[in-house]
């Protein structure tokens, strides 16, 4: 067994942001705190925090900190049975990647009620949808909602729904650029917004015109910033249907072509021997996300 | 001198998303502007390239890539003075780095009708307030607009105004954890949401309350999401006033403590020797910005 001592002390640093505050939480003298920490480096050998204000994981330290939390996770269940056993009542955390558009719109209205129920911390990791699934096989979050379907090792994936992406622009750009109608050609010219390098929705889009190969666009990794872009003229790209039904009733954005949505599928990829806490989550997870997720089954 | 040649089929590859498309815009063939790209980590030791589909820059080839863009502008002076040099007619990119809340907000608005009319592509980097300078001196941004004063070597720094934050929940989550008022014991206790390990917003809160020390919280690295958890109820945070006058109208988030805002200043760092177009941009960017910041000199 590892030494979970040494392991609660990195957690604490971390959690109450400083080596004061953790001491104080785990009754220690601070230098006991620290000595733990260097304990615990000397053993893993490598630096398990940078020391700054607030002291912040390093790459190892975060993986051990998801390990605590999800050893913690599974000692909510057993006290649940053995009440006695509790000594705290800190709240839990878990560490969730998920891509910035679902960040953006469905996910905080989804797991709000039970988060707060439940006295529940989310340390939340955006990564774009192909990405959150490395973070897993790195053992550096608990779970993650991406696009992709294949669960890795020791783990489950469900199927929440989809989110509906459609190709908009401002009209003003959509009257520089096509004033005589918007053609695939026309289209290839214009400046297009991409997220980063995963996204390829907007290459995706262009090939089911006909139009292969790279384009101009403009790069902007958030996604508000993405809709701003969009809505000051600065380019066109693909956008969920879900964060901007308020600029569409207003006219400030626009489809180019009529009803020609991509939906992108989102599944929910957790540990299977996560406890009872990420159980409930992904159980209440799979009936939230419906009210806001596009049903592809239908 | 560097060898531009190389340079050229690097920014090349990576700007056409492939080398097929590369080869095209540069009128080589395929294996040509593999050869190049090979030559060029020969000669820097080291891949520029990681060959995925699209291909990405690595940490070296993105400085690269930002040293030949910062190259074309330079380049894009000479030849508006002595126009036969033109040989292209790509539109020239320009990376940039700069904090979630400003990309959220008051950017795309301030700069997209000068974006548009230079046909100026933006390679957008998000960073945290304190961190776009540290990118600079890397030399992997040509400019960045972050919360600190003082220019690094080569750059100049204008300062564009303040962005106004204001500490902000729901009124559910106000009615739960501060049933009697909002005091600072209550908020040491109440959950907060914290953007990344950089937002140290909610601390100065705090400690301008007399607080000190860590406290619970989510972490949320996305502008958007970061409201969606508020509206959410997951916690209190510090929130761009610009950024939710639709919420507050409405009466979605309430300020905890009455018009106690923190303002953050924003400068503007850019490279002295830019060349004139970043110069223009500056010039029109310190006019666009006070339209949205707030004055900090008044």
């Amino acid at each position: 067994m590892l030494d979970y001592k040494l392991l609660a002390a990195l957690a604490a640093v971390v959690e109450q942001a400083g080596f004061e505050r953790a001491a104080q939480v785990l009754g220690l003298s601070q230098s006991a705190v620290s000595q733990r920490i260097k304990l615990l480096e000397a053993r893993v050998g490598q630096p398990v925090l940078v020391r700054a204000v607030p002291p912040a994981p390093t790459e190892i330290g975060r993986r051990l900190l998801n390990h605590v939390q999800q050893v913690r996770l599974l000692e909510r269940d057993i006290q649940a049975q053995v009440p006695g056993l509790d000594e705290g009542g800190l709240p839990e955390r878990l560490r969730i990647a998920l891509n910035a558009d679902s960040l953006a719109t469905w996910w905080a209205g989804a797991v709000g009620a039970f988060c707060t129920e439940q006295r529940l911390l989310l340390d939340l990791v955006v990564e774009d949808q192909e990405v959150g699934l490395k973070r897993m096989r790195a053992g550096d979050v608990a779970a993650c909602v991406c696009a992709s379907e294949r669960p890795v090792a020791g783990a489950r994936a469900v199927l929440l729904g989809a989110m509906r992406y459609r190709a908009m622009a401002s009209p003003g750009f959509i009257a520089r650029n096509f004033p005589t109608g918007v053609t695939a050609q026309a289209l290839a010219h214009a400046p297009a917004i991409v997220f980063g390098p995963d996204d390829l929705l907007q290459h995706r889009y262009l090939s089911g015109l006909g139009v292969e190969g790279g384009f101009a666009h403009h790069l902007c990794p958030s996604s508000e910033g993405f809709i701003r872009l969009a809505q000051a003229g600065f380019g066109w790209g693909l956008i969920p249907e879900l964060q901007v039904q308020g600029e569409i009733a207003r006219g400030e954005l626009v489809e180019l072509i009529s009803d020609r949505p991509i939906d992108v599928p989102l599944y929910w990829h957790h540990w299977r021997n996560g406890g009872e806490l990420l159980n409930q989550l992904t159980h209440h997870l799979t009936q939230a996300a419906g009210h806001s997720l596009v049903d592809l089954r239908k």
